[in-house]
This record gives C-alpha cells, structure tokens and sequence, in this order.
C-alpha cells in the first residue's frame, strides 16, 4: 500500500499512520514495560504518556539506566523561529517541563534561526531575530527552571557551536544526508550543513563538562531523522548515543485526515498561542472537522465518532482530568453529547488554557535575559 | 592535448601551464597597461609584479578605480594552519604588505582552522590551534602594521561570520560546489559548506560598516575557485564584487617539471621559514633541480638553463636587484657561472632572506594580540 503521508523535519504532511511511522524510522513504542520503569521513578505518569501522545522512543532505557544509577542526565529541544507559536508547539514544551521537574534536569532549548532562515527563501535574520524573541516568551511561559534552563539562538552561540558541528559534519557525507532527508544537487550548502548544528546540544555538556554526560531530546517524531545522525556520529567522536522521547503532531483543525498537523502555514486555521477566547471558539465552531452526525436526530440516535473528532482529539491533548475526558468520550459516542457542546467545551478548555499562558507570557516578558545564553 | 596539472584549492599538481590556467580559469593577465596603471599611485612596481610572479587577476581595475577616485579599499588574504609555513607561503604575504604599505590599506588575514580540520583526515582542532600560533609569528614577522591588521581563526570568530556564511550559503547549491570543486556524494557536509566560510571575509567590512567597501585578495591561483563563487553571490546580497589578484606558486625544490608548487606534504625538499642556513644550504645542495651542464666541460661549452633551473627560479622570487638578476641570468647561460657557484649564491640569498625573517619571528612573540580579532 503506498504511503499517504510524509513526516521529514521540513514536512509534515498527509494522513500519518503512526503505527507504521514507528517501523520505518526504526524507533520503539513507549509500551507499558518502559512506562512502568518511568513510574518508579516519578511516582506518576503524565497524561502524555498515558493517552499515547508522546509514543514512542530511540534510547529511552539507556536514560532511566542513568536515573536507576542516580546519575544526572539532561534534556534538549528547540523551536525554529519562523513565525509565532501555535498550540501544537506547546505539547513537547509542556512534556519538557513535567520531565525537568521530575528529574530535576538541566535543559538546553536551541533556537536555530539559522535553519529557518536557509529553508525558508524569503526568510531574513531580522525575521527570525523578531520571531525568537516572540517565541522565547511562549517558551518560558511554560514554566521552565530559570536555574536550568538556557535558551541560545545559534548564530548568538556560533563560536561554542560552529567547531563541534565541524566535527560532526566531518563524518557525515553529502549520500548520508541524501538519503536521510532526501535531499539533491539542488539544496543549498547552508541545508546541507545544518543537521551538525542540530547535533552538537547532544553532545554539548559532554564536550563542555568533560565527561559523559547522558541526553534525553523530547520532540515531535518528525526530529528524529537529525538525531539518527546524531547516533551515528556519537560513538565516532566518543560521545553518549543521545535519546529521544517522541511526540505525535496536534492535528490540524481541519482533521487528521486533511493535514498531518496543526501548520502554521494554514494561517486561518491555526490557534495561535496568543489567541483570545472568542477566536478560539470561532475557529473551533468554524473549521474543525466533527465526528458527528449531520443533524441532531441522527447524532442522537446514532451517536458521534470521538476518535475522528477534532475537538474531542484537542481535549486529549489539553484537558488532564482523565475521568472527564472518559465521559465525554462515551457521551458523545452514545449521543448524549452533541457536536455543539463537545465544541463549546473544547473552546473553554483551550482558552482557559491559553489564558493561563498568555498570562505566564506577560510576566516573561523581561525575564528572557535569565534565560539566555549567548557568547 | 591533455592537461598535466591540477589546481584546485586542495590539490596542486604537475607541470602548471599558466597562460592555459588563465583561460582555464578565465582570469586575466596583469598587462602593461592595468600595471601602469597601478605605477601612477604607488610609484614603482614590486618585483613580483616585473618578473610576472603575480601575474594575472579578477576586477583590480575596479580597486584602482576606487584609488583613484580617492576611495579605501582593504586587503584579504589567508593561510590555513596544518603544519609550519615555508618559502612558498610568504610569497603573496610579502606582496600583500606592499600593498598595505602603499595603499594604507586594512588587512583582515583568515586563519581557516576548520578548514585543514575539515579536509584532513587525521588532523584535530588541537593540532590546528598549534599551527595557527606557530603560522601567526610567521605572518607578523612578514611586518604588516598593527593597527591595521587583523587575523583570525574562523572557530574564534564564528559568532561574527557564521551568520553571514549562511547568508553566502543559502544562494550556492550542491551543483555548484560540484562543478566548481569536482566535489562528490562522498564529500563531507563540513567540507561541503567550508567556501561560504571563506567568502565572508570578502564582505565583512561592507556588513559590519553599512556602506560598500572594496576588498581585494591577494592570494595564489588555487584560491581563485572560492572567489568565483564568492563572485557570483555578491551582487545576489547586494555587496561589491571582490577583485583577487593571483600569484603563481613557488616551485618544489625538485622542479617544474616534478611537482606543481613547494609542498608542506614534501617534508626533505622543503625550505621552511625555520630553517637554518646550513638546512637551507644543504637542502640547495642535495635536491635543487638544475638546468646545468653535466660536466663542468660541458657547461662551460653549452652553459645552463635557467629557465628552468630551481635555484635560479628561486633567486626571481627572493632577489630583489634586477641588475644583478639579469647578470646572473646571462652568466649562467653562457656557461660562465656554473651550477655550484649559483646554487650557493641562492643558499646564501635565501638564507639571509630567512636570517631576517627569523628575528622578525622571534620578535613577533608576545606580539600576537595585537593583531587577533576574537569574539
């Protein structure tokens, strides 16, 4: 059967079947063995994990081998400052937190402006310098240590950074990347270079501190391709082999089916982290895709489809109560629930949300400095 | 008929035609009349210049115009750092103070670390940090002035320069490289970006100043492959096109015909900046290729040639009294110089050369921080 979908790190598209996506890349299901391992150690799984959100991992055990020992380990992520943060942005953000707050782990968070600017044609530096500074306000309004989090934009780190991607670039060939993230003769030599760059906070506190220093990247799956590089290069520079904790995307407004996930080139369709709660409900009202019945009599009767339903997906991703999240599901399933209300609440959740954020973002304001780290 | 030589920036080899590298390349000649030109400003002409050794150039019409007009313009120039420097690379440097000298002109001298780093297997950037030291005494010794030189190594300076390697890099693709490099899939990703890296230089004052300023690059031919694309790409970002102005390379002590320039790769038949007059003397001695006779009878009768005779050659380079040049010159056809009497006078010449060149490197300790730009 051919595929229906594409996840590279510079596109994600089509209807992800992400059972299959976990074969292709060769990386392992978070099955319950791994999550029971985890629990000993928090003491809790977050609803992430226990709704399949984040899914999936490379090297996971290797980490909670370091936890088992007592030993440190810390986390990387990043956001590419094109343009402002959405709502499905927020999700490894937030999974992030919950793992610097249960490990107490120091956290590395790249902006690599730079990739944005050379993928992008019309992107300038000024446009990612204006995004950055946005985005890094979404980012510390979710809340990270301000003692263990460093936040860098990569040409503001380019001398750390530069000579350790030299040294990763030196063993990875242009038929690698080829294949890896099927590039050809026609990208340009800065596409080429830039997955060292994304390597190098994987191996930064090791370089740095001297000594092996474990590293646990929670993203969405569409990264993984960089830290499969990432893996080959490690044991040839000396390095730990980082791991990864992988997401599936928040899909898109308009349903699983029409885009793989929430985009911010779908400008309409999008919620944005700075979203007012009446623009919220519009956009929820408006554009996403229900699973329900076309009129009230037969959803009545027939019931609704929760699991094709994007609003009640959305509540997967933002409403923790679980119990809630459970009545909803067989309410709308049975149609006791319409597709009126199961939209109307999804509005309040997300906007209670947002609110929240967006009040954690004004008070970042100002604060970005403690943040970051620069040459 | 079928090339004997390669000149590519990592590779010189064979018997160098340089009227059919200048088509090759499609540079042009140093002529008369862009040579006169350049004697209403400075006066006199470097005997470099008389004796051809550089001898062809891309748009130094357009920097005397800038002279001429009354217009700064600035110096360029490099040395990647794998090993100690030797006769053939103080060549352009002594040239290039010449031309600081008369023009007043800044100079920025790249010291690309990452470059040896990237292109040798073997080679670690602690091995090239030793280098870059022990090259800088060479270079300082050359007598540019400190206040207005700068020298860098691009790990050193790459919070400045990696940016605008991106900006150079987002407008040459892969084809380009490999057309212009014969580079392949199984070039490295670092090797692959490294030409943006050596464009910046070329820009950098026009960025960091706001307005157009003129750069020209005296270096030897190889180089000239990076500054065509560095060409190509500066009208795209809206700076001046940089003019270079080409040397040939100073010959391996075995001869025209066995390698194409002095190598560091040729360890016994090299003169390096650090040898005493005994080395210089012996190595002369031993392994100078010679357009003389084969027995003394024989030369006396026929006389030599010194066409194509190395230490001859070498005496085109590093004698600088024409008269006694063309004595020696017309002694040595004719048979009344023989092969020893002209081999010592070359040890003698390039020795005293040498005798200067090391006190000014060992008055050059301690000196280097006035001239490093870092970060």
């Amino acid at each position: 059967m051919p595929k229906k979908y594409t996840v590279t790190p510079w596109e994600v598209s089509g209807e992800i079947d992400y059972g299959r996506l976990i074969k292709e890349f060769g990386v392992k299901p978070l099955d319950d063995k791994i999550l029971n391992r985890l629990e000993k150690h928090t003491g809790n799984l977050h609803y992430f994990l226990k709704r399949k959100i984040f899914f999936a991992h490379t090297y996971f055990d290797a980490i909670l081998e370091q936890a088992e020992k007592g030993s440190e380990f810390y986390l990387y992520t990043g956001r590419a400052p094109s343009g402002p943060v959405h709502l499905g942005h927020l999700v490894p953000w937030m999974f992030c937190k919950w793992l610097q707050d249960n490990f107490d782990a120091n956290l590395l968070f790249q902006i690599p402006d730079e990739e944005k600017f050379l993928f992008n044609e019309k992107l300038t530096f000024d446009d990612t310098k204006k995004w950055a500074d946005e985005n890094i306000l979404d980012i510390i309004a979710v809340g990270f240590n301000p003692k263990k989090t460093r936040i860098f934009l990569d040409t503001e780190y380019a001398k750390t950074m530069y000579r350790h991607a030299c040294a990763v670039a030196k063993k990875i060939t242009f038929s690698t990347v080829k294949s890896t993230f099927g590039f050809t003769d026609s990208n340009n030599l800065g596409e080429i270079f830039y997955t060292s760059m994304q390597s190098v906070p994987a191996f930064l506190p090791t370089i740095l501190e001297g000594k092996p220093t474990y590293c646990l990247i929670p993203c969405a799956i569409d990264q993984q391709p960089h830290f499969f590089l990432t893996n080959d290069v490690a044991p040839k520079l000396g390095y730990p082999k980082p791991a990864t904790i992988l997401a599936r995307f928040l899909p898109g407004l308009q349903g699983m089916h029409h885009e793989g996930k929430m985009s911010s080139s779908a400008e309409q369709t999008t919620i944005w982290a700075t979203d007012t709660a009446e623009k919220v409900r519009s956009k929820i009202m408006k554009y996403a895709f229900s699973g329900g019945k076309e009129t009230i009599e037969a959803h009545r009767k027939h019931g609704g489809n929760p699991d094709i339903d994007i609003p009640y997906q959305y509540l997967t991703y933002f409403l923790e109560d679980s119990d809630r999240l459970k009545q909803i599901y067989n309410d709308y399933r049975s149609g006791k629930m319409l597709t009126g209300e199961l939209k109307g609440f999804t509005a309040e959740t997300i906007s209670k949300f947002l609110r929240e954020h967006q009040a954690k973002r004004e008070k970042a304001k100002g604060m970005a400095e403690k943040f970051m780290l620069r040459d």
